[in-house]
């Protein structure tokens, strides 16, 4: 026999602003279907000290109680340890179905959170709250949760998406200068995935950051071009999660989510060759753009003038850390470990032109011109 | 802004019938949209003992790879421990998003297999071949997954349905007469749910199995009636499931999928007061029945008549293991800690006579009309 079961389709609510924060509870309140009688804020210590109070304060006064949940920070936080004592610390305060989980933080809380709202019980309600420039724009959209693995990166999560994002523009505004940097990349990754007008709105966003800094992250009229940019960024990535949520592994148009690696296999394979310390994956992912425009070019799909302009912007949003001693032998075998294989065959994803990403199987790439290409955009710092 | 995912139906095949195990790798083979290059069998020791060799040489004449993966047997195969176990193993054997999982045993397999597979890469194919009865009527349709924490069972788990889902019954030809007991009792439950006609086909069923014994699942003709209640089951279930997949907490009507949760939350009491180690889920559930089907009667939801039929019908499958030692109040304190308390609330899913199921508050049920349901089930053996 055939079993059918329909899957109704999710909707979810994105708000980008300033002076969100304390109105997360509010927010909740009446986004839930039943309203939660608790939450559980998981954060790490940095983020808790910062906003913890105003957050914790705002759920409260909705009337929903609330405990927090502080994970490690950085990469350590994606742990299956961490995962095992955050479902345990739902259980302790018998998170319930119609109760909330809270990811207050940037791309590591929010993975993690993710994975444990997705398991515990089968899955309860979860609000994303990003506070970096990464997670608003990107780990936080999307539905993608995950966590490391002795075997590589993000090799274990599910595919569970939000009650609703909250994104405030004012927590940016005490973001290091690094992780502004890494933000930006994936930014200017889908400006390129999305044309020409979104790169060069980019590229202006990029001089408006040079000349006022962060500062502009906390003032309303400062930072509308920022918020524009996040919102705009926010649109080009769910546009393309709607028409392939689950990263279909046959899909292999332009609009397949895969498209959404671009400078993905590279970075990914920087970031394991320096076992995750030296590097923001925002960092490598910047490097990864600078490979695969590169190469895109080499394999006459992009012309010089799109490379350049590509090259201007990534390099407009700071400066990325030197990466010419990593042994490039050590890169390269982790390119071919990389998650994306499909049978045994890496794919990359190159440029045919600004906003036209296409898949390229990894048989059609000479090991010669990945090295000469990596020599290329280490020199030319 | 608000973000539509639109979700696709999910679609899959459920094959019963005799002598399936060697053409399990065909099946995946014929059913995969890109044929897998490697399968990760999870099964247990002795369920490998009986029919590893059969399903691996099938799988390979396939042209398939397999490896087994194998998890201790019983409830402790459902640990976090064995999950983070078997996910590494999955990684080490290099398994794709076009390889294939097969859950090869009864409803601890399956479910902790499930969860493996929904979480490795955010899901890989996961084929469901159940061996006991329990897994074929039951835990291998409807897509729950879990595996159990220092809190509870299954509070751990995802919603993941199979590409496909293979059952022979010659399998139950092996089956200790206990395991067929305990499966009998959700084939019970779910006819109680259906309604009268399918509750006195099971009764059939059930003079025929005290007749031939476990033998009947051997023979092609003789298990007729069994494939055909079998069948009947998973028809059941998947209407329910169809309707209601996720569980949602606040649909209450009498397709909710709440219902199959009929006879379980006096079962997982059982279980829980018991450590798990005296009785077989099934077994636990068949007390349940009892339990919800008496105190349906006390309230006047069910007549005598139908009290009798399910009485006769669950005590006709076999010898439940005596309870009356284990202490009430235990049993009662573990009511109160089941998952399926809402805002604190325990839920009965209760008899309005037969096939009509309702959900009752477990407010307007006094604790003392508990104990008297209790003793009254107990003594009456």
């Amino acid at each position: 026999m055939i079993v059918k079961i329909p899957q109704p389709g999710i909707s979810y609510k994105i708000t980008v602003g300033h002076g969100l924060l304390p109105s997360v509870g509010e927010m909740i309140a009446s986004t839930a279907a039943t309203p939660p009688r608790k939450a559980a804020l998981v954060t790490n210590r940095r983020v808790y000290g910062l906003y913890g109070d105003i957050v914790e304060a705002g759920v409260k006064a909705a009337g929903i109680d609330i405990f927090p949940v502080l994970i490690p920070d950085g990469e350590k936080g994606k742990s299956f340890r961490v995962l095992q004592a955050v479902l345990n610390s739902f259980s302790e305060h018998s998170i319930s179905r119609t109760d909330a989980v809270i990811a207050l933080g940037g791309g590591v809380v929010g993975d993690l959170a993710g994975v444990a709202a997705s398991l515990h019980l089968r899955g309860v309600p979860y609000y994303q709250v990003p506070t970096t420039l990464l997670a608003m724009i990107d780990s936080s959209v999307g539905g993608k949760t995950g966590i490391n693995s002795p075997y590589g990166k993000n090799l274990i999560g599910s595919f569970y998406q939000p009650n609703a994002v909250i994104a405030d523009i004012g927590a940016l505004a005490t973001l290091p200068k690094r992780e502004i940097t890494a933000g930006f990349m994936e930014a200017v990754k889908q400006a390129a995935l999305s044309g020409t007008p979104m790169l060069e709105r980019t590229a202006e966003l990029s001089e408006h950051y040079r000349k006022l800094g962060r500062e502009m992250f906390n003032d309303n009229v400062l930072s509308v071009p920022a918020t524009d940019l996040i919102l705009e960024n926010i649109r080009f990535k769910t546009s393309v999660v709607r028409s392939d949520e689950r990263e279909s592994v046959v899909e292999t148009g332009s609009r397949s989510r895969k498209t959404l690696n671009f400078g993905h296999t590279y970075g990914h394979a920087l970031e394991k060759a320096t076992q995750y310390r030296y590097l923001k994956h925002g960092e490598a992912v910047g490097w990864g753009l600078l490979f695969a425009a590169t190469l895109s070019k080499k394999l006459e799909f992009l012309a010089s003038d799109e490379l350049n302009l590509l090259n201007d912007v990534v390099r407009g949003f700071g400066r990325l850390p030197d990466i010419s001693n990593i042994p490039i032998n050590s890169i390269l075998d982790s390119v071919l470990h990389d998650k994306k294989v499909i049978d045994g065959d890496i794919q990359w994803i190159l440029l045919n032109g600004i906003g036209k990403p296409v898949i390229v199987s990894g048989r059609q790439v000479p090991g010669k011109m990945l090295e000469q290409t990596h020599r290329q955009i280490t020199a030319s710092r």
